[in-house]
């Protein structure tokens, strides 16, 4: 073996040091820009196997192209056509600075256009058209207008969504361009690219699905998410589509999804950052052969949609930014939802909890504090305190028999509980979040360039 | 000059390489926590000049010494003698989790003990003695107690507070053994100790001071505080020590405090994290040669009052945990004085707007986002957007001339304005904050450690 050059080594690894250096001396942008670049790995807390076997739902085809919006050899853009008869439910951001295409789903969605003709869904990423004012509602109007006439469709059964950076207009000659190439492309099990086109800083493309016995044959659901940053949702989350063939009427299937919101998308947080252009459709194109939804099917088919939404929800807090534990934050104890609520949003929002979370250290000091801030009823000698199974505090004090080692060594894994009782009634809440680690920093200090 | 070693020279680099390479891969806590303690070098935000030269107020004494609360070699507990006629005032943290020395404080003030006896008042950094139940209450009336002894005073005149590690026992009797020190060292001269005596992650002592013109003489104030991370206070902030020589009620100390409260320590944040130990006391001695406060001399002395309250504010957002950006936001145009603070508040604690400051990354559409999810009323189409004098955007559409470039120049300097108007009235309120950074990550993935 060749005597190794040391000269030339010493000089490899300075350099390296000095780019390593630069970043963690928090020097100004530049490097850290540089450094914040690697290969785009895939979250260690992905589903295990991947992108999920989603089924076919009858009377529901999928598209997508690459249009250049702002990102380069990828798809950005994808189209969902929903057959006649198709009911529609949605839920969307309460942001006062929300994005055009999001009042433009709100308000047609409030039309109540009858749903013999057909809808159709278009999605694109890499810009979310918001902040861009009369501009931005041009620019849906051109886009859900192009695919009206495409699809023979009425502009106002047409959905559109936008994710990405907020405030530059919308290229939207791009995407009009690419709709002959959309509509011609459109295929009924291609809904994993979908799901691939409308991802922004996601590692990992989000489906899930459920199935249902019906009267007289199964009813399928089918569902895909966008979603890593800029995670608190208020009322829905980033961008989600659910796909049934289940025959039940538009105002049935949104009560259903307004019911589960709150207790699926609107109980996670990354960053407690509200977007403005979180958007939740539900179509249900009847299409299955089994008879109209009621009884003890809705009541199924309901518990199915929970799930689905759940999962998709639960998906997203795994491809969180930068996150390497999932974590529940379950409040027990709570003198009113609102106050369980509170207490779980401000543990799972407080930035000293999940740098703590980050750095495997159980410093339960911070819940107490988390708990303390959040505005809700709560009496520091009534508080109980748990890490999964290991009991930390109650009433107010540490437990005697707390192990600090024990606490550390459940700390070191990926799926961790946080349960917290006020012991002051009987509501209870739970919300999902992720740590907050030097990766969010990489991605967010220059998410734009 | 001898030949170079490159082999040792390639080893050390390594052997450097490893660890910094550890702290910016995410790897578990260990080399993290290795790497996170790195010499406290203060912070680049730190006022120029250093400590100010705060002048003496006749009647305060002060001492520190090393306690071993849980530092080694270094002062951890202060001392505040007051002369006897001292008015007091205090503001207090409105966490539900609040510690027992807060409580104590709390209820002493509003005993209204009268001031002929003096009074005094004892910190200890290292441990906050929050949530540690009775046995915490223990702690404090054993501290108070042996310096009431020690001093001559009733124990209700004698406040405490103590700020480090939430949960765990304070070793009280490292405190009280060390009484009869702190007691003899107590000198006029040195305020400087006792801020230095207090600091948990502070990388520099903060002190202010104002001088009034009082009928018949001159009057001082002088402050000290702590502060660096777990900084949004609700009520007053960290630890603040305010000392002035005029004579004036406590009624009318008071009155004035809580007026100002919430434009100076209300008005900061770091991390959105309220403190269980937040305490701001003011003592007036009453021993300047002025004749009592009151008229012209009484507006004087409260526009002072502010002055020392918000650069002591200021001063712990220069400190904020690896901050790197001083950020004023500026909200102008509210409905309401309450809207108005709930929008610079929800821009100052995004964690994406706090990262795209660290990154000086212009990424207004981000301030757009906060408006949208502060529950304010805001009008998208007539908000206004500055970055110091840049116009970036109005009327909920880029400024066609925003430059990009000029605004990246912008960011990139240290001190920086947002300025956000709501176009829909005339309230107002500037909140300060620092950006997020790795170096908050590191200080807190692993601060008890």
């Amino acid at each position: 073996m060749a005597k190794t050059d040391w000269k030339a080594k010493a000089k490899a690894l300075k350099k390296k040091l000095k780019k390593l250096g630069a970043l963690v001396e928090e020097k100004p942008v530049a490097p850290v820009a540089a450094a914040a670049k690697p290969a785009k790995l895939v979250s260690k807390l992905a589903p295990k196997g991947g992108f999920p076997a989603l089924p076919v739902i009858a009377g529901v085809e999928f598209s997508a192209v690459e249009a250049g919006v702002r990102y380069a050899n990828r798809t950005d853009v994808m189209l969902v056509k929903l057959a006649p008869g198709t009911a529609i439910a949605g839920a969307f951001t309460r942001s006062s600075t929300r994005a055009a295409c999001v009042l433009d789903c709100q308000c047609k969605l409030a039309a109540k256009v009858p749903a013999g003709a057909g809808a159709a869904i278009v999605v694109n990423s890499g810009n979310s058209n918001a902040f861009t004012g009369q501009g931005g509602v041009d620019a849906v109007n051109a886009v859900t207008g192009a695919v009206a006439e495409a699809l023979g469709l009425p502009a106002a059964r047409v959905f559109s969504s936008s994710t990405g950076v907020i405030g530059e207009p919308l290229p939207y000659e791009r995407i009009t361009a690419k709709i002959p190439d959309l509509v011609a492309g459109l295929r009924d099990d291609a809904i994993s690219m979908a799901a691939l086109a409308m991802m922004t800083t996601d590692t990992f493309p989000k489906g899930a699905m459920a199935t249902v016995q019906g009267d007289g044959g199964e009813i399928r659901i089918a569902g895909i998410a966008k979603g890593s940053g800029m995670i608190a949702p208020d009322m829905a989350t980033m961008l989600v589509y659910i796909f049934t063939d289940a025959k039940i009427a538009p105002a049935m299937l949104q009560k259903m999804l307004s019911r589960h919101v709150d207790t699926t998308f609107n109980a996670i947080t990354v960053d407690s950052d509200t977007s403005t252009s979180d958007a939740l459709i539900l179509a249900a194109t009847g299409q299955s052969a089994a008879g109209p939804v009621k009884g003890p099917v809705a009541k199924a088919f309901e518990a199915a949609l929970h799930g689905v939404m759940l999962d998709l929800a639960q998906q997203v807090i795994r491809d969180g930014e930068g996150a390497t534990k999932f974590v529940e934050v379950r409040v027990t104890g709570a003198a009113s939802a609102s106050d369980a609520r509170k207490v779980a949003l401000s543990i799972a929002n407080s930035p000293l909890v999940k740098t703590a979370l980050a750095g495997q250290d159980p410093n339960w000091g911070r819940i107490v504090a988390a708990v303390g801030k959040s505005g809700a009823e709560a009496d520091r000698d009534r508080l109980t305190i748990r890490f999964g199974e290991i009991l930390v505090a109650e009433n107010g004090f540490r437990n005697p028999d707390y192990s600090e080692d024990d606490a550390a060594a459940y700390m070191r894994q990926d799926e961790l509980l946080i349960g917290v009782d006020l012991g002051l009634g009987q509501a209870s809440r739970s919300v999902w979040t992720c740590d907050l680690t030097h990766r969010y920093i990489d991605i967010n200090a220059d998410y734009r360039s």
